[in-house]
């Protein structure tokens, strides 16, 4: 199994199925190796993401943390594995990851990949060489110590999960929230047309349209942040079939507890280690809340292109910012591209959330064994919605303005504005109304008095479309 | 294992496992009944659809005949399920079907119900009784002979799906592609302005708009045509598990012709009988040319209620029938309900797509164990798709009618219109006239004479919108 | 619109559009009529859940009392249309609501078929004839006072789910959890093999694998109910578009209180009444813990049948009821059916969540027009959900008992306990080990004795199931 | 909008909207700057795919040829454009493209970005300098001449989506369906257990199971390759809408058919242009195709890694190649990991064809805007199968044998043997058998003729499993 160039030089590593020839610079073992060979499946576009070594990182080093203070680690060793993994997490040994998302659905390998990286970067931190056959530090009895790929794996995705929602997710959210917000409140006694089925409808406010947007995202970060407890449940301490076999006592706890420290997140070990390793529910469930703001996002986009159709032949009620030329071929247009973005970013979200399903449902026995493309999707799906809410918000969201004049004529012109008479003159006169104006393009008052069913002076009073908002 | 009412009158059955009481007055026996007491879910609304028991009785008479042929069924057993199968085609038996979707993942159950329903029918149209202990015909030994739901159930689902596909789905998708067509030929010289980023791009005629359903529609009745070939293809004479076990000799191809003769359809013996039983692919397969129809129809359905929006604040470029009062409290409204419908019709049928994904995906050896959700899911679609296309034809796409104050006010007042100088002055200039046009709320031909690129005669000339539409 | 049979009786009724000829007997309207000539979709299979009709009676009759403490209807009238929704709710007029899901995307028309047959109904009630032509009581004026269809629709929808959720789903997930539970507890010293990656992994007890499946019902219940204050929220009041145009002073939180005071449950007014028209994410959310338990459920029932796999040549470890018999053709063959029941609803609550993201994002403005299609899927999945769970406990999960021959053979065989001496001699021995006994088809006792890593007293007293399974 | 670095040395472009700061190295120009500053989505992980890329080098060069032809593009242009097409073909210049997937969902952007590179790159080669103002190609007027991103991006997407098809998806299926073909003329009379519903069945041979495995890879192939005409239409030549304005005469066809020279592939001009830009039915169609195939390709994946499961407490009928350590904790242990990658797969592509029907069917009016998101999941799982295929293929299907012990003691044990004796004995009398031979667990032999039912001698001529596997 030799690396793909044939100029490049290599050291021999071996595993317990033999001996491996690995690029002599990387600090990758025979198992990472294998890994790279074995799987030769979108190599170049879906390495294992980066937010999953970060977590792995923080669960080595609290695991060796966990092991010294149960005294089944020596402090050298600790303090070596702790080194490496605040190397890991500060981006210096990116490129000692190359292992791709298509490999055993355990993930073994890539928790492999890390035991190896930070043994052998260990032993180079010690002074030792990566020829050295024997080093300071193994990859499964010291790094690995007291886990398994099957709880190590699933703690990495809850922390990687936790981590980005709580970091990108929900900030970007609350971002875009806080700006629909505030033009809700701005433009609150803007009165303009309703619609419903894209149809004319009876008037509301401009602020109180916006309103319903700001209300989706609340009630999406509240979905949300109702699926963070089962996400702060960790599987560590479980390791291969969830029995905690070859751990010290205590060890799930403490190792946990290690872990919220590092990361300043609230995690706790899972009230079920069977569960934690079979299944990743907490993922589905999450995810599902994802998708709930995906749809929300793709319902808030659609609105905002609709709006600001035009500039002459559309709805046009307001205005967003111009941040590009629009068309290659059709000179001076501008087009509402960051409600595109959006909408692909929800489209997406919708397709994240069946391949997750299915990873979901697909688990047999002891080990659900499609974790690494449950969490890719995860952390594809919070990162595109964190990212474009606030790409969303900057580039559009925050520039959106009335354009009064279209507003005033659309209003004005409003056949639904007879709604109003209902409970002067009945549903069915008011109906006659409003299809004698509509046939014989008149306005409603003029055809409101032509029928003989109100002066006026009622009209005028009674149909007025700053009254018809409710409270504001 | 009682009927619900205590006072209905019931004899006893028995089956492999031993006695139980049907009512009275059913033709069907004992399975049907276990299948009725141990799956009460959604009872009242996911019975098997009616297409796959008629599927059946084509099966078994088809199975009769191919046995009496070869020799191991007599001529008046042979007859005797013919005419319950008759029946069944009738529609006389529809109320001995009791059993639902969510039953037995193989449809065992319903091949059994079948089983009893044709041979102690057959008894009594014999001159028996139900309460005979002992029937002319055996549910097993004979209506099911050289059979197993294993290769009944799905040559069922073939049948099924083929004839609502060619009976419902093409003939009701082809109604609508035919109206539309005749729509894109009638307004064929309707020039109004295009639409690209919901925003004013070149114009186009309103003709060429709809030839871009209807293609939408041929690729699709071409795409469904594609998978017909997979699903002509007939498990029968699998048996068990594809070998055949306890078929006479050439039963699968001739039981396969006779089917094709009783339905008039080119069916044909699977030429991988493990398949057959195993996986459903030619489902799956077919459920995606369907699925993908949807796509085209939610986009169909979408652009003509967006461009009939109105009546006054919207676009307004075409106008729909008015086949209904479109609010409870807005008098005089009218919405684009079949649009709504087609689009709701289309969202299912994306939904139905994954849950036989799912069923298709988790087979498992010999047999897939989803096949009633997956015939349940299919027919579901191809029924809704055929019948919405029906009827949004009739009540919605026949009654298109340009609005041509609308088009022609907009198609004016187009600043995309440019778009005719680029080749003259360069899409740069032409741009700059556009901006310039749309900031200062001027016409393009004021803005472009202004700046000094063109002369009136010039755009006169070069700027208009009949010639920019290409050949008609 | 002549109703189908010719030789059937009929009565004129009229909306605003006109006359409609209506089933003389027949309580229903002119826009009911309208609805079943404009919508043949499916009519014989996708009827509007009669949850919702239920649903409707409720807030029918908590509108007309909250109208009539706000002064604007009569007592009378107040009461001719509670008593109708009385007998709605009883199911006496089941067969007075014949339209379909496949309607106008606000549900307007089964709003107005409720309005109507309320209206006509008391009017029979109050000694009227169904052919009078004015009636006692108006559907729009009267039965849909302070409404619209507009925040009736999603108002029944947010009923119709809570109840259903309440009263079939969580009680149906719950009593399966329960058993589950009762089941984890019975056998939690049955030490058998645990499977990662479908391969013999260390041990566990039948009751620890069996307690994860509880744990995540216990997730999945939390995660549900999370979900009901969302669905708790009454558009009723929005009224139009959101404004509550005509609805009486404090309208939206009275009648919010009386639908809680009738139905027992915890419903409050919507905090956003622009949102809860336009969109409906409510659903979306809860209906995306319904689909993670789905995702649970086809864990639990793959698992499940794979345990009981067999009788001879499968893993076989418990044994589930025989319930029927398995096979139309090979006989005495018993299958894991209620499994493969659960597993098909698990499957069509997958596929469901998608048609209800799509038609939850594809609303615009005021109002989203996908109602119909995302509350008969998620009624759909709720029941299944709760009729499959209630199933499975019943007629399989209530029997579940180990094969003790089966589970002490496989555990004897293991050569995973050789996990049991990585602390002793390190993983890499350990490997050695079960590499060695693997290839030579020998114990694991035999082969580590022999490569001299472990004395016979060593071994048995470190490798010992029991040992291995942490604690209980 | 300057670039992120400060140190970093810049020039300045400008576009219609404006100066730009951009990379003083870096080909591109104002317009990629923008999208680069206007959307910072998923940046590091999301970039367009290189294959549109490439595929837009195909499709200017062919521009540009075509354009010469027709006489509106010099000889001297024509060729530097050619110049920098080859070179973006070879490889050189992949720097230059930065934009990722979530910009205009036109991929308005991508295009300029292309037109901008191979500009400003000609303008290079020609002699100038990045820095001149003025350049010898203009990225619109000369780059793109004849054509608007609105047919130059579909077109791309179809010349990539047919190449990927064609070079790496559909070679990767036939490569493991070549395999395992082989696999099943190899085992073709290796007899063993079949099993339905997870549970014993009538005997097949692994050369039959496996065979089906191969029918269900030909019609997938079959039904992508019926997608491939639909595909094998281009946009080019609809330019803004679909009309063709500022084409030259003819230009459609003769593009179609350069580019088809330049590919090799049988590229011709859509028969409708509208469709082409307003809808992507065929990368629907195509993906409903894959995600077939992913179907059968889960099947697959889960049936090889239960058949080997074990060693010693699973199913464990075939052995399959151990290519790496299973387990960080339990020494030892190999596990299918060529099943899991292969099936985690098959989950990502069901999960892209999602967001592909959403992108799908929410195009509106004369131009999907979700192309770059359709397109980016289409790749991805063309790529997935095609690679994972390959990777399943030499990994482990290869390397799959039978485990002749086992397979030998299931067929032994087998109760279903007694099917067999239906044609002999009936269907109730084998039940018995079977059900007798179970509960007292002995032999069907002994149990058939200690009931009577059959002699020693008739038992074994009867019950031959190798006479029950039909014509092999």
């Amino acid at each position: 199994m030799p690396p793909n160039s044939e100029t490049m030089e290599y050291r021999i590593e071996k595993d317990t199925l033999g001996k491996v020839e690995v690029p002599a610079d990387k600090y990758w073992g025979a198992q990472t190796q294998r890994s790279i060979g074995n799987f030769k499946i979108a190599q170049d576009i879906n390495k294992m993401p980066r937010e999953i070594i970060r977590a792995f990182a923080y669960l080595k080093k609290a695991a060796a943390l966990t092991n010294l203070d149960a005294g089944v680690l020596s402090t050298e060793k600790c303090e070596l594995i702790a080194r490496v993994c605040d190397e890991i997490l500060d981006g210096k040994l990116d490129d000692e990851f190359p292992l791709v998302v298509w490999q055993t659905g355990s993930g073994t390998q890539s928790n492999m990949n890390v035991n190896e990286v930070v043994a052998y970067r260990a032993h180079v931190l010690n002074g030792g060489a990566l020829t050295d056959e024997k080093k300071a530090i193994h990859p499964n009895d010291d790094v690995n110590k007291s886990q398994s790929s099957n709880d190590t794996f699933p703690t990495a995705m809850h922390i990687a999960a936790y981590k980005i929602l709580t970091e990108v997710t929900i900030p970007g959210i609350r971002q875009l929230r806080d700006t629909l917000d505030h033009k809700a409140k701005e433009f609150k006694h803007v009165v303009k047309n309703g619609r419903t089925h894209f149809m004319d409808a009876t008037p509301l406010t401009l602020g109180q349209e916006i309103s319903g947007y700001v209300s989706q995202l609340d009630h999406g970060l509240r979905a949300l942040t109702n699926t963070l407890p089962h996400l702060s449940e960790l599987a560590l301490g479980g390791t291969a079939v969830g029995t905690g076999i070859n751990t010290p006592e205590g060890y799930a706890e403490n190792v946990a507890r290690t872990i919220a420290e590092l990361t300043g997140l609230p995690f706790i070990t899972a009230e079920n280690k069977f569960e934690a390793l079979a299944a990743h529910d907490a993922i589905v469930e999450a995810h599902g809340a994802l998708k709930t703001i995906a749809v929300s996002l793709m319902k808030i986009g659609n609105d905002i292109r609709m709006l600001s159709s035009g500039p002459r032949s559309g709805i046009g009620e307001i205005h967003i910012p111009d941040n590009e030329p629009g068309s290659s071929i059709m000179p001076g247009k501008v087009n509402p591209t960051q409600c595109e973005a959006l909408t692909m970013v929800a489209a997406q979200v919708m397709g994240n959330d069946v391949a997750i399903n299915i990873g979901g449902a697909t688990g047999h026995f002891e080990l659900n064994v499609f974790k690494p493309v449950m969490i890719y999707n995860f952390l594809h799906s919070a990162r595109l919605i964190g990212d474009a809410c606030v790409s969303f918000e900057e580039k559009c969201a925050r520039g959106i303005e009335p354009i009064y004049e279209n507003i005033r004529k659309h209003l004005e012109n409003s056949l639904m504005l007879v709604t109003a008479l209902n409970t002067k003159i009945g549903y069915y006169k008011a109906a006659e109304i409003a299809q004698k104006a509509h046939k014989e393009h008149k306005t409603l008052k003029e055809t409101a008095v032509e029928l003989g069913y109100v002066s006026p002076e009622e009209f005028d009073q009674w149909v007025r479309p700053e009254d018809m908002v409710g409270k504001i």
